[in-house]
């Protein structure tokens, strides 16, 4: 068995998906969260094997812990579980950015930090909860470990191979790059999605305009579906980077305005061709 | 027969599909093109019964006459086919913008103006071309007519009954409210999609960047993909009501911008949540 006792604090998309795709590969899997309904449907589903309410309770005898809690509750989490771990205890995370993780970690992890390794699955849908759950979420994705020079190298090698035995495709990054290349890929996304809901959701019309959407508006706003919570504290995580990708966008839109305010066919058609050319090559 | 003849000018995605839908309505299906080897390919595919390259030829006879060219190449193919109108033909279009596309029909067609049908199938893909093209592509889709006052009503119902016999829900609409409501769904996403992937595709690691984007990346910029010259003549000709949707989203997004620049959770989960809360209710 790679994992004796895997604990996942968060059972919902991914810390479900997780559990089901590590199923022949752990002797026991506990849950953990507040949402007690939730934890019931989790073993009801057979995704894990019986689930605990209170942190510390939950990561006892696990000799791996996955935190897959929102972003802004990482600190409190870690806080709680810190003195209930075993001392051979590998902890893992899940978060969308991972510089305030691995801050939050620093600060409360104590002595178990060196045996924290930071990582991120690139998978997931506009939908939460563990009903939402499948094992092969992960496959072929990408998972981006971001280790530290003071990450203990068997706590990484376990937290790599427990990836790779999801069908993942297991990649290191620095926690710098991590988080610049997500705000590009993903974070920035999911806000202009948003934004552009808002932004039809308050006209006076609203209702009669999204009745005329079609198709491509379907998919172009499907991320506008995820969870405001989880979002919220992605903003706030990795504002940083955020804003730096938002001043870049907001350069450029500027940018095909003032195109389509002069009427300048040319430039127009340079802009949409260079975005449709980037987007053929590398989403085939 | 509904339709004795019919010429389709432009056999894209649009055109091949309508050719399509209307096989067993119609007696005998006239295309035309600048590219001949396009034309062919829709005699094989059975699109087309014949094709002629000279648009004053393919209209000869047609007791209906769609034009699915660009909106910038509209007026010039209106004053193309003018004098070889049928004195009953009933000419319609499929453009994505209504007022420029009047603008053209009325100094263009001369007496034919009054049975000029506008119209604009709310359907597509990302796709272009007749490989692209199927039947069912208006099944259970939109299409908005926008009659003027002088539009001939046999030539307004002959339109709604050919686009009806698509399987497509015919509704009408005036020309401005039509441009406004497609600058909303359509338009500004578009606009946006292109913007976001030119704004990563200039960035200095941007093949390493998109080799991280996941699924929702890939729905989000999936119109990006879309033609770059008939979406530059659609900035072109819908720029008034693309400029003011343009200026609705900016303010949004800039207040967006001001709730993570501030760290303030609770704003950007309020954006975050009403934004939600409409796509989750208007696209199911």
């Amino acid at each position: 068995m790679l994992i004796k006792r895997l604990s996942i604090i968060g059972v919902g998309l991914i810390g479900g998906s997780l559990a089901r795709a590590l199923r022949g590969v752990c002797g026991e899997i506990v849950g953990c969260g507040r949402n007690r309904a939730n934890l019931q449907k989790a073993v009801e589903l057979g995704v894990i094997d019986r689930y605990e309410t209170v942190p510390a309770s939950a990561v006892n005898g696990a000799d791996m812990v996955i935190v897959a809690v929102p972003l802004g509750s990482m600190a409190a989490m870690f806080a709680a579980i810190r003195d209930a771990l075993s001392p051979d205890a590998v902890i893992s995370d899940v978060g969308s950015a991972k510089a305030s993780v691995v801050e939050d970690a620093r600060q409360h992890l104590g002595e178990h930090f060196r045996r924290f390794v930071p990582a991120h699955p690139i998978a997931g849908t506009e939908k939460s909860g563990v009903a939402a759950s499948f094992a092969e979420l992960f496959e072929k994705r990408r998972v981006i470990i971001t280790p530290l020079s003071e990450t203990d190298s068997a706590a990484y090698a376990k937290v790599s191979a427990m990836w790779e035995k999801t069908g993942a495709d297991v990649v290191d990054m620095s926690v710098e790059h991590h988080d610049k290349v997500l705000a590009a890929t993903s974070h920035l996304p999911h806000l202009l999605a948003y934004s552009l809901v808002d932004t039809l959701a308050k006209m006076e019309a609203s209702t009669e305009i999204f009745s005329f959407a079609a198709g491509g508006f379907r998919d172009f706003t499907r991320i506008a579906s995820s969870d405001p919570r989880m979002w919220r504290d992605i903003c706030i995580a990795n504002q940083k980077a955020i804003l730096e990708m938002l001043a870049h966008f907001n350069d450029d839109l500027a940018d095909l305005t003032d195109a389509v305010r002069s009427g300048d066919a040319e430039r127009i058609e340079n802009i949409f061709g260079r975005a449709k050319a980037a987007r053929d090559n590398f989403c085939g």
